[in-house]
């Protein structure tokens, strides 16, 4: 909604009014800001910001927009910039705001399992920080040096969705900052409200494009117990995929429920030079489970074993050791790394109705041939979130790709899926949103981003 | 942000129009509307509607809505009437549009633990659609008369949220009309989704007033275990609320954990005529398990047993026979009427951190003392919501009342809380809604309500 629009740019008053806000010691400029022109994107357009301000408090996050607002500048928030939809890249120049130095652990609430962080903390200090009181934050998004204010920002997910849901369910309130500066607290340590509009969760999965959060409060639970793991062959992915929920029904919630095909384990197996650990099937399930003990593991085990050999499999492989169990997750890790090492020509994190993935994958698979170009393809069993890489040639016509891309958007949406079920819009995805949404729906979306950003300096050129 | 707004009367021509769309079966005028006029709150504001229409398709309701936009008709959504906010009552007359005849059970996904319910559909035809598939709703806000969409619209929680939280959380998708007739579709069968703004999570507990939500798209879960109770004694309501982290802390994840107080045990007892199952304690905690069997809920009592009795309970009581667990729970059914036949002066559902509800009824104690109005108290201590319940002589001042309510809802604010953890704002709590909200938040509140509804004919009057 922005392209028609022409930003100020910084005047040295308005920079010098900025380094008096934020002290020089928070300000970058030239090239300094080079690495703020970008995030984790395949491949990101890169557009360098006039200025980076990383503030210490919510009071100079406020005072700086009330400044970027009056004079209608662009402001890109960001945290550890480990996205990978573009959402961070300053499109239009102006103030990319890095909240990396809001570090703080605000409180650790014991009594009421709950938590609440500046928006800089990163994951793995958040986790280490509620761990000291015996408490724990179930979700893994996959990049713990994300910051807790960008997962909420992108509503991130990852691979234990399934039991835990999304950054969304474990929110339970939020610190923000309006355009104008104002500063607004949403919800509270408690799990139930009916108070008026949920802009906790307005703003969850905003990408920046609404508010700056600047404090994000989580719900808290007491650890799990171990983690263990079952590799389960399919000589089909359909087989594979209607075999889940036959393990839900049996009342058993694995914390992770992964798929992979032969063609991406045996890539991997090529590029990384490490060894499949078990015998090779053409499709698998990875099943991780969360037990209380020993006992409960045996149960468990003997039950799912019943139930895939019932539903197809010909056999499951339990990981007898910790060190065959830490053998399967290095290999599981090297996917990622193996599509940036194979020209990956972009990404996509298609979500469906998780009985519809072998569908979408047969369509996927035709959209492949007729263009092409190969997209390898594994994910989230649980959730229906499958990743999907288009790869090859670095020369490939980028026209063509979004081609390819456009046609998996759609078939995706035609069974009942959307466009990201995790990495978010960001700009790279932009330009399929009218696939998913009508347009009563993204002019709705436009009139929300007016009444919350009028003079749409919030992470232009985002989202919608 | 209505009173200063003059709607059009609904003139014989839009009349005849509108029994056009929606055909005369589905229109009531005059007398007959009278039972659309309020809602279930103890002391509703009557309110009659000029019309009242029970669409029975999504196409006739948008149609409505196209009309009404364009004279901009007031138009109050509404399910079965079981509101206790006055959110249902036609506050500048207008279209009473009631979903009743919207009650197909569009489809229940085996595969994906979703179905899809018109927004009529009541909870128990919900409970018993899904429970023939296997499958299970577990929220429960009690009263299974109620709509689904009435739930959606108010955010309702219930009894079970300390396990599984409230209805914003078991939604996935919705269909809605926008004022303007247009038709949205949100969400959809996944949980996962970063796919632009979430306008499911912000027409959850918007109640009615920024679309006519028509179809609900919820998860379902495996039905769980047997329901085991045990009534917990305390010498105080203040070590009966301490109790309740250490039971969560060591994994023990109760359905329910509700706190009562000798008070309106006393009350019930003089009033119902019932006598109380256990003997007199000034407080108790009421837990309720899912158990999955006979063996997990003899480990579960006797863990509980131990916690509670290190936690100061002098005693544990578990109902040893179905019987006795009936009369139980039956004793429990009889606060709200009790509270009834008290002379109720009005009813509030503030919510707290879990861990200051004590706090929090102590504040209330002075508070009932200084305006010389009882205050009845019980509720949901798993997750700090408080049922509060001023009864009185019936002439006693509404204006006292309204002193009462006000710094109750002070006290509750002041401890980390907000006004309504289930019952939502409708008209009856607007009031008090800037105790809570700054005049920023409550500004940005309008502007979303504008973006949906710039003509503010939905619900006009209500929340904000």
């Amino acid at each position: 909604m922005t392209e028609d629009r022409v930003f100020s740019k910084l005047t040295p008053t308005i920079l010098a009014s900025l380094k008096e806000i934020a002290d020089d010691l928070n300000v970058l400029t030239g090239d300094d800001c080079e690495s703020y022109s970008r995030d984790e994107a395949p491949h990101p357009r890169h557009s360098l910001p006039e200025v980076v301000i990383k503030p210490t408090s919510t009071l100079m996050v406020s005072r700086i927009l009330r400044l970027a607002d009056q004079h209608h500048i662009p402001v890109t928030p960001r945290g550890a910039g480990t996205g990978l939809s573009g959402g961070a890249v300053p499109l239009y120049g102006g103030i990319s705001l890095c909240l990396e130095k809001m570090n703080r652990v605000i409180e650790i609430d014991e009594a009421n399992f709950s938590a609440t962080f500046e928006a800089g903390v990163v994951l793995k200090d958040l986790c280490s920080a509620v761990g000291e009181k015996g408490l724990y934050y179930p979700l893994y998004p996959g990049e713990m040096n994300a910051t807790i204010g960008g997962n909420t920002a992108t509503n991130a997910g990852g691979m234990r969705a399934v039991k835990y849901g999304v950054t969304r369910n474990f929110v339970l309130g939020l610190e923000a900052v309006l355009a104008s500066g104002e500063i607004i607290q949403t919800g509270g340590k408690f799990v139930k409200s009916s108070t008026g509009y949920d802009l906790t969760q307005i703003l969850i999965g905003s990408e920046g494009t609404l508010a700056v959060i600047t404090q994000v409060t989580v719900k808290l639970i007491t650890p799990p117990g171990s983690r263990e793991i079952l590799f389960v062959p399919f000589n089909s992915l359909d087989e594979a995929i209607r075999c889940v929920p036959m393990i839900l029904k049996e009342n058993i919630l694995p914390v992770t429920i992964e798929f992979m095909c032969e063609d991406i384990l045996k890539l991997v197996q090529e590029k990384s030079g490490k060894e499949m650990p078990f015998k090779m099937y053409p499709a698998y399930l990875l099943l991780m489970l969360e037990c209380a003990g020993e006992d409960e593991f045996l149960t468990l085990t003997s039950k799912l074993n019943d139930i895939c050999l019932r539903n197809g499999a010909p056999d499951v492989f339990v990981p007898g050791s910790e060190s065959a169990k830490r053998r399967l997750l290095e290999f599981r890790e090297q996917f990622y790394p193996t599509m940036q090492h194979c020209h990956m020509l972009d990404l996509a994190d298609v979500v469906v109705p998780r009985s519809r993935i072998a569908d979408f994958l047969d369509k996927v698979k035709v959209i492949s041939l007729k263009h092409g170009i190969d997209v390898m393809a594994y994910g989230h069993a649980g959730d229906g979130n499958v990743h999907l890489h288009p790869v090859g040639a670095p020369e490939t016509d980028p026209v063509r790709v979004q081609l390819l891309l456009k046609e998996i958007y759609s078939a995706g949406i035609s069974l009942g899926g959307t466009i990201s079920g995790e990495h978010g819009i960001g700009v790279d995805k932009k330009q399929y949103l009218p696939l998913a949404f009508t347009p009563a729906k993204i002019e709705l979306m436009r009139q929300i981003k007016l009444a919350f950003d009028p003079h749409n300096i919030l992470n232009p050129g985002k989202v919608i």
